[in-house]
């Protein structure tokens, strides 16, 4: 089986480029959208980020065999709710969501008796909104699903069809596990960048002009994560809590062993430590999951 | 006065981006270099780093009226003791390390009754070593010069408009507070994410493998700064220690702040303070300080 129309609730970064990518690698499938905000699905009118654009949520969804909800976290039982009284029973009901557990609980809750297929696309960049969307953004990028045990076989492998279609590649797992390794490979990196750019605006004797004039030296790295969605952030921290703060743990103990050995002038400490962590980055570069330029790319003329 | 003879002691990224700069933007110049690895002299010598490597630091700066000492802090003292039996009495004695203070007392230590006018530009890559330079990696970017109040105003102009030449911006400042001012900027986040991406290189329940594949969301970024030179930064560590530590706890008193705010389900404070830190990305993005596509430019087919 295969999808022939997909319903994307909520028009943002990654709806939009849904919607984007449909259109491009899956010209045989339909799409249509929605967004809470009028603005929104004005603005996703003119973008053509999908076929249709409905006013009504529960319009949006009928006759979908597929639904993407696109909403932060915190938005996602709501939105099945809204969705729920025209839902076709055949209908997958998946999402994009970076938290896994607390949203299969709570689409199951939502949704009794339908089919929930969890997913979760590794990837975006710092902008949001409709205008941010982009029909590659998936392109050689992670795709999680993390299908409940009850999840209908063929329909776990057409939303895997689906994403390979859109470039992703595509791994599944538990949704605890998922918690746990997103917990690391986002959700902390995001909290560690969102603090050290507060930190930064806050000091005395250092001013913010100056933060910001020398930020080239490693800060503005930073600046970039930091500057992605606070309310799906703040959604994600409130619905990944557990993983979050044993992983935070973890880094807390690690930057104590840090700290002290600065104060004590451990050098062989330091550079056995920095020493490894090249490895890690010729990885990522080697399995395509960063930009081999030097700077990420940037631009230096 | 204007410089006619610059020698670089050390050619790994940021001498042999000097040298290469110089070639580019000061044509009436001419330089000498050497560098302690003689596979650095000799791969120097193809790419042309300098108009000659000399084997001997002493006969590098015969003749020059401008030093630049690009070696890590922690060697700063020994190069300066090696070329001083050959140095001119009216040469400028610079550099280009990360820390102003130990640096500025360490080679007026090496050099009494020199000029010495010690500088910091701010930019690199990831990349290190002789192969790493290139021309234009101080176009756009700030250069701090830190003059001792000894230091012979012609002088401090001649060194402010060699770095104007190759494309930087010039801000002047008291050591101590270029100190501070960088171990924000630069040493904090440099520290904060050698230990994260060692913090995920070392758990139990999520494997490396995992933390490579799922890196897109937002853990790679932190790994570009942390495959940075090991020498170099723990050679930063060992002589800024103070500023380091007291910045390093302004953040560990917000992270804690943080925390408590995940662990006790506080979505205002998270969402204030991830609101306000979008403003300051937008700052540097305006300045010129970052690369305004999306991810950095990052290539995303």
């Amino acid at each position: 089986m295969s999808f022939s129309k997909v319903a994307i609730i909520g028009l943002g970064l990654i709806g939009g480029s849904i919607g984007l990518a449909v259109r491009q690698d899956l010209p045989d499938c339909t799409t249509s959208g929605y967004d809470a905000n009028p603005k929104v699905r004005s603005r996703a009118r003119e973008l053509g980020l999908a076929n249709v654009i409905h006013d009504d949520p529960a319009e949006a969804v009928k006759g979908a065999d597929l639904v993407i909800l696109c909403v932060p976290v915190g938005a996602m039982s709501d939105a099945a709710s809204a969705i729920a009284p025209s839902l076709s029973p055949e209908c997958v009901i998946s999402d994009v969501g970076s938290s896994k557990r607390s949203i299969t609980n709570g689409l199951t809750e939502a949704l009794p008796g339908h089919t929930i297929i969890p997913a979760h696309p590794v990837a975006g960049t710092e902008h949001s909104g409709p205008d941010a969307g982009f029909a590659t953004l998936f392109h050689q990028r992670w795709c999680i699903i993390t299908p409940p045990k009850s999840a209908p076989e063929d329909k776990v492998h057409a939303l895997v069809d689906f994403w390979e279609a859109l470039g992703a590649m595509v791994e599944t797992m538990d949704a605890d596990h998922h918690d746990r390794v997103l917990a690391v490979t986002s959700h902390i990196p995001h909290l560690i960048a969102f603090t050290i750019v507060g930190t930064a605006s806050d000091l005395e004797e250092v001013t913010r002009s100056e933060v910001i004039k020398y930020s080239a030296g490693g800060f503005r790295d930073f600046t970039r994560i930091a500057a992605s969605d606070p309310t799906m952030w703040r959604d994600v921290f409130l619905n990944n809590k557990d993983a979050v703060l044993e992983m935070l743990d973890e880094f807390l103990t690690d930057l104590a062993l840090m700290r002290e050995a600065i104060r004590a002038g451990d050098g062989q400490m330091m550079h056995d430590n920095f020493s490894r962590t090249r490895a890690i980055r010729r990885s990522i570069v080697a399995l395509g999951q960063d930009d081999p330029r030097p700077d990420f790319g940037r631009v230096h003329d």
